[in-house]
């Protein structure tokens, strides 16, 4: 098998998660350990995803990695815990069942490449996705099965939820060792048919503070933050979890519009303050409470991350719209065909009631793109080796898969 | 006396004052009795003031009011609360001291004209001034002395604290029937003399959400507005008197700051969130904390009530350089020469490591002037019958002091 070839090859797809109660903060920064639980929604993988190439070789004199097709430093310290991490758990997979593994050699150095079918700048936490499909690459490779969570964690928090499809929970744990901060699935992604998420991409002019940086602050300086933790989230948790499991829209709406308010809070009682919410998200979520108050129900709830780009939930039966809304109220400015992306919108109709309630002083060209997608699954495997990202040589191929930059 | 006048008229002026600990939220909203003790400056009466003309006759055939020279609407709940509770309080003045006071018949009718020397559009809480200005002039015309900040108190809450100049806590009290409270000065307004307030208007497109709708939603729907309440303003009020008593302005900026965020935080932790910071409000959040990062010490601290407007405090020697620094940062657009009003500024030089640090993307027009002052007295009778915003015929004068509207 692999030890008979000159480069063994395996590639990956992950998708990209939406948390609906909010990860802001860790106890112990090294392991990556939460100060509270948190969740979220998988997105499907044939609008956003990572794609993962790994390839082993006795050839390959160093480990070496290329992002969106170019060579990046492999020795950033989150990297290289999850390298170790995984090497560990292969040769502990191998000593339990010794004998009946291919001689695939863990101290052959790797090559990975790594793509998105997005743009890095449309700050969807790319970072989620990209450890968890590297994490879930290499135990592929080097046939380690079990859970990866605790490993995807250590590269990126929030990478562990994108481990599993559907709706995801990381429970917090509460070992010093982080054995029990684990993701795990609550209902798979077709759980609920019906449901949807429009992110609106936001023409941001500046790069806000990275979460890393900003999360830490926040803990060393929010007394709302600790207080968040440690007695609202758990009873939010549970109150997600249910409204999950009864497709209960309106609680879920209202509770993801909260925690989403909720964690921005944090950030401004942060000091100095952290502000990821601009002018333009402020008129998404004013617009969004207009469209509910009008119909008079939750019919929208939006989420918005470090960043100012909003994620909208909605169900299928207020798409077209909601969409419709959005494009009256931030009409495009030189992109009209590209400003819809993702799955299919239709046509709508406003009526003028709804027009003049809720499509007050349009914004012209604030919102650069809407991308209309749903929940999706876990991490793939892809079996057609003309996918893989990496040639025979170990080296990226001229025509990788995944936007360019 | 009184009786032997066919009109007795008291003129009298009373200050605005800035939380520095902010109020937000009622435990009895008919009462007025927050859910936490605040704390704020008053600020000087040469800049900002509101003056009120109280008359009285037994030829007025009903109670009338004038505000900004147009007749305005006097049966409006909380103006009746102040004008019953003084009532009551100059009857149970007058029973206690029988005999030795003025005919002054509490059942002649009442005209009160009150006009503010600043535009009501500046968003600077002129509800304090007003009830402040009210009760101060009817205490004066009734002859009734003592705690006026219950009867202030029920007009606006904060207004309670315009009652006495310099530096005010109003302790939130105990009881239900809000005896205890009311509110103290801390140090008068001479204890600080190098402390200045710059108060930077913001141009403001439309009219934030008022504060009493506003409070009454965050307590309602904001779980950490409860907390704050709770468990972090009684440590802030205890530390923010200790900072004003030792004149440090590096405890007090950084608190002043922390508590106003906060503040902010609770709002948008409400549902639906309220926003009354703008990307204008970032950018002097930002611009202040670059400054002060620059100095490698708090030389200013920003505070935001209600609105976008942001004050500034800082020191008496660091005026003349913030100010400069403003002035590049939001270059003024046609007003030049009304773009600096109240206390003189003088001129400065920044140096080129200052400016290349503090000054970053200048945002011309988003400040439409800066208004320059200092903690200042409280009320003050004004002893000039010329002053008399009301006629002997309590008619409101053709030139009433004050700007037009």
């Amino acid at each position: 098998m692999a030890g008979e070839q000159r480069c063994c090859r395996v590639t990956c797809t992950a998708p990209v998660n939406i948390a609906v109660v909010k990860y802001w903060g860790k106890r112990d920064s090294k392991l990556i350990l939460p100060i509270n639980s948190s969740l979220s929604v998988t997105l499907n993988q044939d609008q956003l995803k990572t794609t993962t190439t790994a390839a082993i070789s006795r050839d390959f004199k160093e480990d070496r990695l290329w992002l969106n097709g170019e060579e990046a430093d492999i020795t950033h310290p989150r990297l290289q815990n999850c390298l170790r991490e995984m090497r560990r758990l292969a040769r502990k997979r191998r000593s339990e069942s010794e004998g009946d593994m291919a001689p695939l050699n863990l101290t052959y150095k790797l090559h990975i490449a790594s793509v998105n079918n997005f743009p890095t700048a449309a700050g969807l936490a790319s970072s989620a996705a990209g450890y968890a499909c590297l994490v879930y690459t290499l135990a592929r490779l080097y046939g380690a099965d079990g859970d990866l969570s605790e490993v995807a964690r250590q590269g990126s928090g929030s990478a562990c939820r994108s481990l599993s499809g559907g709706f995801v929970q990381w429970l917090m744990g509460e070992r010093p060792d982080g054995k029990d901060s684990v993701a795990q699935q609550v209902m798979p992604e077709t759980h609920w048919p019906q449901l949807r998420a429009l992110i609106l991409v936001v023409s941001a002019e500046k790069k806000p503070m990275g979460s890393t940086a900003g999360m830490q602050t926040s803990v060393d300086t929010s007394p709302l933050l600790k207080h968040r933790a440690e007695a609202v989230v758990p009873e939010r948790m549970a109150q997600m979890v249910r409204f999950i499991q009864q497709r209960d829209f309106e609680g879920f709406g209202q509770l993801t519009m909260q925690d989403s308010n909720q964690f921005h809070a944090t950030c401004l009682d942060t000091f100095p303050p952290i502000f990821y919410l601009t002018d333009v998200s402020r008129c998404i979520i004013a617009l969004a409470h207009r469209f509910n108050a009008h119909h008079g129900a939750t019919k929208v709830a939006y989420t918005f991350d470090a960043g100012p780009n909003a994620v909208i939930f909605t169900l299928e039966d207020t798409v077209d719209e909601f969409v419709e809304v959005v494009k009256r109220s931030f009409p495009p400015e030189s992109n009209g065909d590209q400003f819809l992306q993702g799955l299919p919108v239709g046509p709508a109709v406003l009526s003028e009631e709804l027009q003049s309630a809720v499509v007050l002083e349009p914004v012209p060209g604030a919102i650069r793109y809407i991308l209309h997608t749903q929940p999706g699954p876990g991490p793939q495997l892809l079996h057609d080796p003309g996918l893989h990202l990496l040639g025979p040589d170990g080296l990226p191929r001229r025509s990788a898969a995944g936007e360019p930059r």
